[in-house]
């Protein structure tokens, strides 16, 4: 990377933790300057709005993302290990981002729910893309064995959703010490209903 | 109620609906008197500071949750029933809260998780209140015979939880028109998994 380039990548990752608190509206340019001792006019430079400074760094968010959960989880193996792989880093990335601000992807769900626009869709279009990578991972589960062929790959992704939410927030706002003892427990009932291959009601 | 608890009932219903859309730290006596074309003097008489005023707005938003969920609820038997009624009247409350704004105890979550204080502590207390419910309903349904002697009353309702909260963001954000069949899927696998008198896995 150039200088530019270094530059540009530590006022991101200083904006992504900046929104994790304070939201991505929350954000601003002037803001971003004082606290890194830039000027005001140079930040403009690279940035040119807010909403563009606003889509960025989701962008630099998402490849953090990636980075931190979906790289290290292609290294488990195809099917249900690389899913569960997946799971597991994702509670870590909740518990990487736990203070201060939270995940800013939930952070930002609550805040642009109501808000149109090319942040909104930006942020809908990631977490439909996560949503997608979970059900993938979930149909080569089906395709190598592990899981019921009738296991339904959206519902499960939804599902881990959910219960990722849930660790979010007991962790979070209630600072339940059993948080991730629950959450993990949820995801391995999840799992078994998929492997099961009789239903037994 | 006499003249002067309406009008307190009324500002504070205006108030949910207004933190529902800017927050419990949006809120403003001085916003409020506003809207409502009141003295603003008259408002600080009524709630003295705006950390009354957000304390009361979350005891007024649990007032409706009692009105919409919970009681309706108790009419359906004791057991599984009771807790169907909960979960089914608990999408209402979230669909009936869809826009502007969303469900206020989903967005002050996120809001005060980072905000140590009085109104973060009630709002703590208000939650695990309500997943006391949800697991108090479960324990009658073991009693009942309805579910396993081992289901788990705090897993169950904290997994109810994660599944309030995918429905939210699923309906909210992600405006995906499958949302709620979603959410009744999950529960009805939980609700079976609690059923099931031996383990298949």
């Amino acid at each position: 990377m150039g200088k530019g380039a270094v530059t540009r990548q530590k006022i991101l990752e200083h904006a992504v933790d900046l929104a994790r608190r304070v939201g991505l509206e929350g954000l601003s340019i002037g803001r971003l300057a004082e606290d890194l001792r830039l000027s005001k006019s140079g930040l403009f430079a690279h940035f040119r709005s807010k909403e563009k400074l606003q889509l960025q760094v989701l962008e630099a968010a998402a490849a953090q993302f990636v980075d931190a959960v979906v790289k290290p989880a292609l290294t488990a193996a195809r099917g249900e290990a690389r899913l569960r792989a997946l799971f597991e880093r994702w509670l870590d990335w909740t518990e990487l981002n736990a203070r201060p601000g939270g995940c800013l992807f939930v952070a930002a769900s609550v805040e642009l729910d109501d808000r149109p626009g090319p942040v909104r869709e930006r942020l809908v279009q990631l977490q439909k893309d996560w949503l997608d990578m979970l059900a993938q991972a979930t149909r080569i589960a089906v395709e190598q064995g592990h899981f019921r062929s009738d296991a339904d790959p959206e519902q499960l992704a939804h599902d881990a959703y959910g219960i990722a939410l849930a660790y979010h927030h007991a962790s979070r706002l209630l600072r339940d010490p059993k948080a991730k003892k629950r959450a993990r427990q949820a995801i391995e009932s999840r799992l078994r209903a998929a492997r099961r291959t009789r239903r037994a009601s």
